[in-house]
């Protein structure tokens, strides 16, 4: 049992995955935790699973948390501010300027509510998938507002502290531009990217590399939560597309026509090489490392044997990530490194044995 | 030494990382191989590399390799056409038509003249980069024509075969297609995506997680090479981007007007799922594996012990991803699996110890 922030008594209204994970941290800490469903079969299992108890009529919760699906959210927030007078309510929807101003039409105080965004998991597969552990290390952005009621920010940053996550706090409006920005519209491009490959012939399909594998990963997320999120959040979403679908079309119209051509491309490529390098890597630095590919067999126990001879190189891996080329037994580990480092490594992984097949294009 | 199916004399035009690199091949398997380039540098630099030998006034080769800048490739090989009237003249570089069709303005014999694309490394680096082991395991496309010597094309592939490559036979206009699709296209709105972040404020790209970092990895790719490539298929890369511009479009006019946008983004969100579904993984199956998210220290030695208990746990990786959050000591390792091994699998992880962090969202 570690040292909770949270005390008192919490309601969790929402038994899927993040209800249930944040039940699994808080009663881990002792806390009491009811659980409210509209499945009352969800409540069972959360139960089951050690994530609270089921609800009684005389329960007097100090912190509701509302983990539905998003586009209930404000309709059980405003059932839970007038069900208890004295509680903070707070949710963790990944949308909450759309949520605040459904629940401002409705003219009630809203003093005691917290809108927050725990960006952990996914916001599905139920009770059955939750962990306590979920939220480790994970940003949990917090939106702070005027005319909140004393303790209130405070008693969802002791939440996330609790679950383990680095709190984030910004406005309502800066978290939907920054989402539709990080999430929201990568979504977007990314499945129409993918959608371009539906009716195209296997064999231009079998030659994709890393690239597109890259491009088009989370484009197999779950359509029906998207769908939700992305239609909540329509405004901050339109205003990043529309740059992108403009930028598309400049592109479009200068290879078609042929005037500019070299110029149009240049500036994109210099502008994308200049926005991937503001992501931050490890440790909040930025992304640029030195990249090498190691050959690998594809059997068991080879990466394992390629990681453990990095570490007695003492030196720092910064990333990893693994290729396979269809149809072969061959596959590359590619490996970052500092820059400074790379040389001295690909000298001392040849020495072992290693195949170094060349940088990571 | 191995067996080498390239037998008698090679030329190769153009000694940066894809010449010296086939230079380094078919010298391990004791071909003669002639370099020239128009830095004497690179020719001095390969040759110390002992990717082949300063080129002779009487050479004769009987195969020519023109790995250029892909911008003069049509030029060398009409040179070469003409200066070695009995040799099989062919090209690396990664866009084929317009080469193609440039070669077919002047008028000459293009019988001897096989189009090829081998799928590996960069183009760029140079000489100093170069490795045989660059072409393993990676697919190497000969395109294929009418009307081609005989011998031709066995030639090449030949060559493409003793570097350790996967032949494919393509024609041309279909090898054109297929990279706009799988390379040219993705590239471009990676770096479209990318161009988005260059004004965000940082407090909105620091909440950045794997998605975009997916999504934008390739818009780190060199500037310089990418115009080239992409100029050089305009044509087939404007038919795929006018289909991402138009769905990304009737996206921004959705969400706008604000009818129908339920339904538009359904269609693209299971489109894009269809999509990515088409996508080869490790031994060209489908890339629909289950995947856990394993909570690792960021100290050196956590993973290989990870992988080395998977390893003793007999279980089959299929791949293997690493994620790190800005500003916390805390990583993850997400571990695919096929989804019959999943469960097993987490449970055993967390008998040793392991904290595992739900699924890979």
């Amino acid at each position: 049992m570690t040292e909770s922030r949270v005390s008192g008594s919490v309601r969790i209204i929402g038994a899927g995955l993040l209800g249930a994970s944040i039940g699994l941290v808080l009663r881990r800490n002792g806390v009491d935790v009811s659980l409210v469903d509209s499945s009352p079969t969800a409540v069972k299992l959360a139960t089951e699973y050690g994530a609270g108890r089921p609800s009684r009529a005389d329960d007097a919760p100090t912190l509701v948390i509302v983990a539905t699906p998003p586009d209930v959210v404000a309709d059980v927030v405003a059932g839970a501010l007038d069900e208890f007078p004295d509680a903070i309510i707070c949710d963790v929807a990944s949308v909450k300027g759309s949520i605040l101003h459904d629940l401002e039409a409705r003219g009630v105080d809203l003093a005691r509510y917290v809108g927050s965004h725990p960006m952990a998991g996914r916001e599905r597969g139920g009770a059955v998938s939750a962990r306590a552990d979920i939220f480790t290390g994970r940003s949990w952005v917090v939106c702070s507002r005027d005319g909140l009621a004393p303790g209130a920010i405070r008693a969802v940053v002791d939440l996330a502290t609790d679950c383990g996550a680095n709190v984030v706090e910004m406005s309502t409006s800066d978290h939907d531009a920054a989402v539709a920005l990080v999430s929201h519209v990568p979504q977007i491009v990314a499945s129409a990217v993918a959608s371009s490959l539906v009716g195209a012939p296997a064999k231009s399909v079998e030659l994709a590399g890393g690239g597109l594998r890259d491009v088009t990963r989370i484009a197999a997320s779950d359509a029906n939560l998207w769908i939700q999120i992305l239609g909540a959040n329509s405004h901050d979403i339109t205003s990043v597309l529309e740059g992108i679908r403009d930028r598309l079309d400049a592109v479009v119209a200068a290879l078609k026509d042929g005037t500019a051509t070299t110029a149009t491309l240049a500036e994109l490529l210099a502008s994308g090489n200049a926005g991937v390098a503001r992501i931050p890597g490890k440790h909040g630095a930025s992304a640029h490392f030195a990249t090498i590919l190691v050959v690998i067999d594809d059997r068991p126990g080879q990466l394992a044997k390629l990681l453990t001879d990095i570490g007695e190189l003492d030196v720092n891996m910064e990333d990893l990530r693994l290729e396979h080329s269809p149809g072969s037994a061959i596959g590359f580990a590619e490996v970052s490194v500092l820059p400074a480092a790379e040389a001295g490594l690909v000298r001392a992984l040849e020495e072992r044995g290693w195949r170094i097949a060349g940088d990571g294009a």
